[in-house]
This record gives C-alpha cells, sequence and structure tokens, in this order.
C-alpha cells in the first residue's frame, strides 16, 4: 500500500524571540493552522520559553483543526532567539519536550531560510538585534548578545538611548530633547523622573515599547533623536555590508522594527536587500524537514 | 542631677551604596567603632539592604565594646543610595527598624555633610554616580538614576561600555581593542562569547568590577578606551560645573573611583575640588543629631 499524503509528517514550525513567539502547522506542503505565545527566548527566560512554545503551538494545531494533543505527532523545527549561548542551548535541548521530535535552531537561521530558501542573509531588528549569513554551508552570526550588553539598532536597545537621553535632558545636563515628552506620553507619567520605577526590573521588551519614538522624533527634527537613528544606523549598515562581504546574496530585514531602518541604510545596503520569500516561522519547518530527513 | 556624658546619646551612622556600606557608632563626639556591611541600595534589593545596614550597624556596636542588642538604644542617620526614588524611600520608611529612632536621606546628603560639615556638593562615583549640592538650605540633586539608565561615569558604567566596545570588537563591527584581553582576563574566560553567559542577572557592582580596565587601558594608549574615558570624563566635569553655577563654593569627589577622575577634568572643576573633611558615614551621624534635636 501506497503512503497517502494525509499519512505524511505533521510539522510544526516556531519562531521565537524575547517578546512573542509564533508557530505554524504545516501539512501537504502548506500552512494549515497559526498559532501565538509570549516569549520564547530561552536565555531570557527558560519556563516561559517552553510554556510560549507549547501554547503557540496547541493553538496553531486547533487552528488546523486538529486537537492540542496532537503535539506528540508532530515533527517540530524551532528557530529561538537566545540559542546561540550555549547554555540556553543546552537547556533548551534538555527539554521534556511535547513533540514526536524536536529540531533545535537560531531564530536567525530558520528565518534565513524562510527568507531565502538557500543562501542569503537576514538581519533582525525586534526586541533584539542580530545578524546572519548562510553561505556555501557556512554560517556567519554577528550580534545577537542581548540587551543591554549588545543589540544595537534593537527596540530596546533605542528605548535605552531614549531614556538615557531624556534623563540627561532632564538634568540639563544633555541637550533638550522631546524624548522627554515622549517617553511622560508613552508611560503616562508627570514627572519624568518616575520613569525610573516604571521601568525598574523590567524585561528588555518594555524598553522596545518606546523604539518607534526615536524615529517619529528624529523625524519631527529633534537632533538628540537624529543622533541616537544615527548611530543605530551606522551598525545596521556596518551589519550589512559584514553579510554582504561574507558572500551572501541577498539580505533581509527582518522583525518587528527592520523596516524603519531602511530609509537610514547607505545605496549600497539598500541594493542588497530583497524582501524576504516566507515567514521565518516557515523556515524552521523547512528545517525541521531537513533535519527529519537525514 | 545633670546629665551626664555617657547618658548621651549613641549615634550610629551608615553610608550605603549599591556594593557595601559602612556604620560608625559615635559616642561623646567620637567615632568609637566602624562596622561593615553588604549593598545597601533599598532601589536594587530592599531586603539585602535592611540585612546589611543591620549587620554592619550590629558590628560596629561589638567594634565599640557594646552589645549588638543595644541597637535599640541607637539613634541612627542613615544616608542611602537609592532613596532619591520615592517607591524605595517609601519602603524604607515603613521599616519595622532596630533603632530607638532612625532619620533616612540621600547617600550625597550624609557625604556632603560629612565632606563640608555645611555648604558644599559633592560627586560620588562608585558602583553607581551622582551629583549634590547643598547651598543656603536649598538642595541641588543630579543624576543617581541607576544602571543602566543613568550613572554615567560609575564603575557600572564603564564596566557596560567596556564590554559593549570589547564584543563590538571582537564582532569586527567596531574598532580593535585590547578591552577584549581584560574582560578575558578579568573574568579568568577564553573565548570573549562566555562573558555573556558571565554577566548573566549580575548586579551592576559586577559590571563595576570591570571599571580599572578603561583607565588601565587608556594609560596604555588605546584609543577605545581612551574615548569611554573621555565620554565619562565629559559627565562628570559636566555635572561638577552645575554644581558650581548652583553656588556650591566647594566640591569632593567621592566613590570608590572619583580619584580616578581627576586627572581627566577641566582646570576650572580641579580649582573646584577639595578633600573631604569627614567621611559619609559621619555626615549621616551629623544628620541623625540634626534631625533627633529637632
Amino acid at each position: 500500500m501506497s503512503e497517502t499524503k494525509s499519512s505524511e509528517n505533521i510539522y510544526i514550525g516556531v519562531d521565537g524571540g524575547g517578546t512573542k513567539c509564533k508557530a505554524v502547522v504545516w501539512i501537504d506542503g502548506e500552512i494549515k493552522g497559526e498559532g501565538l505565545g509570549g516569549g520564547a527566548n530561552p536565555y531570557q527566560n527558560l519556563e516561559r520559553a517552553k510554556d510560549s512554545i507549547t501554547n503557540a503551538c496547541q493553538m496553531a494545531l486547533v487552528d488546523a483543526g486538529l486537537k492540542a494533543t496532537h503535539l506528540r505527532d508532530c515533527v517540530a523545527g524551532l528557530g529561538l532567539a537566545g540559542v546561540n549561548i550555549p547554555g540556553p542551548k543546552k537547556a533548551m535541548e534538555a527539554w521534556d519536550h511535547p513533540f514526536k521530535a524536536m529540531y533545535l535552531t537560531g531564530d536567525l537561521h530558520t528565518a534565513c531560510l524562510g527568507a531565502h530558501g538557500g543562501d542569503g542573509a537576514i538581519i533582525v531588528t525586534g526586541t533584539g538585534s542580530c545578524g546572519f549569513a548562510h553561505v556555501e554551508g557556512k554560517d556567519l552570526m554577528l550580534g545577537g548578545y542581548g540587551f543591554p550588553l549588545g543589540d544595537q539598532g534593537s527596540g530596546a536597545w533605542l528605548g535605552l538611548e531614549i531614556l538615557k537621553a531624556a534623563l540627561l535632558s532632564y538634568d540639563q545636563l544633555g541637550p533638550k530633547t522631546s524624548l522627554e515628552e515622549w517617553v511622560l506620553e508613552k508611560y503616562e507619567l508627570n514627572d519624568l523622573i518616575d520613569s525610573i520605577e516604571h521601568m525598574a526590573g523590567k524585561p528588555s521588551s518594555e524598553f522596545a515599547q518606546l523604539a518607534l519614538g526615536a524615529f517619529n522624533t528624529a523625524k519631527a527634527g529633534d537632533e538628540v533623536a537624529q543622533k541616537i537613528i544615527e548611530v543605530g544606523a551606522a551598525y545596521v549598515n556596518d551589519l550589512s555590508l559584514k553579510l554582504k562581504e561574507f558572500g551572501a546574496p541577498a539580505l533581509s530585514m527582518i522583525g518587528g522594527i527592520g523596516f524603519l531602518w531602511k530609509p537610514y541604510l547607505s545605496q549600497e545596503v539598500l541594493d542588497f536587500v530583497v524582501e524576504p520569500k516566507e515567514q521565518p516561522e516557515v523556515g524552521a519547518v523547512y528545517y525541521a524537514q531537513q533535519m527529519h530527513k537525514k
């Protein structure tokens, strides 16, 4: 008896970042269901990552008309932020996961697979930032060190730079900036000093909530915001050129604020930028398929 | 019957920062005992602050030849980092403290009282940074917002800037710097990427452990370290000038790394700098005496 299409593996692809994760159920070469979950960066919070992934996958199964308990029949590909760091990677690999099989890799790898199908480069700028290229079987990974050590050009980095500039302005120890008003408005505060308490113990995703203010305020002519954008754009631009030097044929800008950097990049970089073909979670499906067939 | 000297109040003065706190027992106008405790910044860790203060005060009493249980006979003045922020201040004021009476104020206020006896200005650069002036009954407080939002020129700020620069150098996305080697040596690591895990969840005091590297490496000619020192010194210099503008007759540089900034300050600032007369914990005794007599 020949194998019917319906007896093929059910694949689940997951793209997990600091703020949220997205899962797709993939049967017979098509997305059949989608699900969303909370932050899934095991470097930031291992248990939350596991919960968010499980929730998003169960939601995607239900969306596909299947039962949540079908997780045990699924081959899962997980592309997660933070697994470039050895400890969190080992901890995720040790997970007593609910799937039939689980294949774990970095979120940049799966995003790159989704965007280009094969060789290419990715810059993700969302809560964090990171660069990745896959060329002729070799990987280059740059950045992705987390907040506040790295992640230049990310939402959290922008948020921190905005707060620092606003507080220097408040103290009259830096140039006056309307970023002060942006922070007050965004956090619904009356006095900027209350922003210190507002941010106490908050994760990087809370800093990233401020990010849009740098772009808006820069466009309105604020020189302090323009300087922040300039520094962030220079980093994204340099990162792009490093990925090009590595031999990547094309680059996709991924993540929540990726499109916001485009107007600030050099022509050389813009000529190298293409729209992604598929979403990162589909790249995670491709990865699971590659690995499961090995 | 006239009051004998020995029936005068026993005063305890406490200077509390992010890394440690120091207590002195003050009887008949003299230091009779000293004690040390852990970090005592209630914004960073409220319970640890209470424990550190209690421990340091008990140690100071024992050092003075008294019993630890004598705390209940002492009038305490506490000058603590972090109480410029309303929440931590309220939480400390609500402490069911072990003293006869407790008077709480910022560590800058007590440091200023100790340094000048009266009007003057202080810049504290230790784990954190902050500026304070007391002139004709008016206070000016600048900075002190904590890491990583503020605290420019502090040990923790230096440590973060060192790590950021070292990681950019590692990725070849920033200029090459021997700060890479400094971090490896200081943390006894073989690969700089391991510094990410090393720092995970660490308090600002761990970042401050790296601070000396910026000065040493800058002196050895490293341009990246020189740039970090330049930015930090510009902040400390601007802070000094703001305190002078406010009318302070003199400025003392306090805190673990205060003396390291002096070679980088302008002549105008250096002409304004004096050595502190007394330590901050003696200033905390003065504060308790002022308040208890009211």
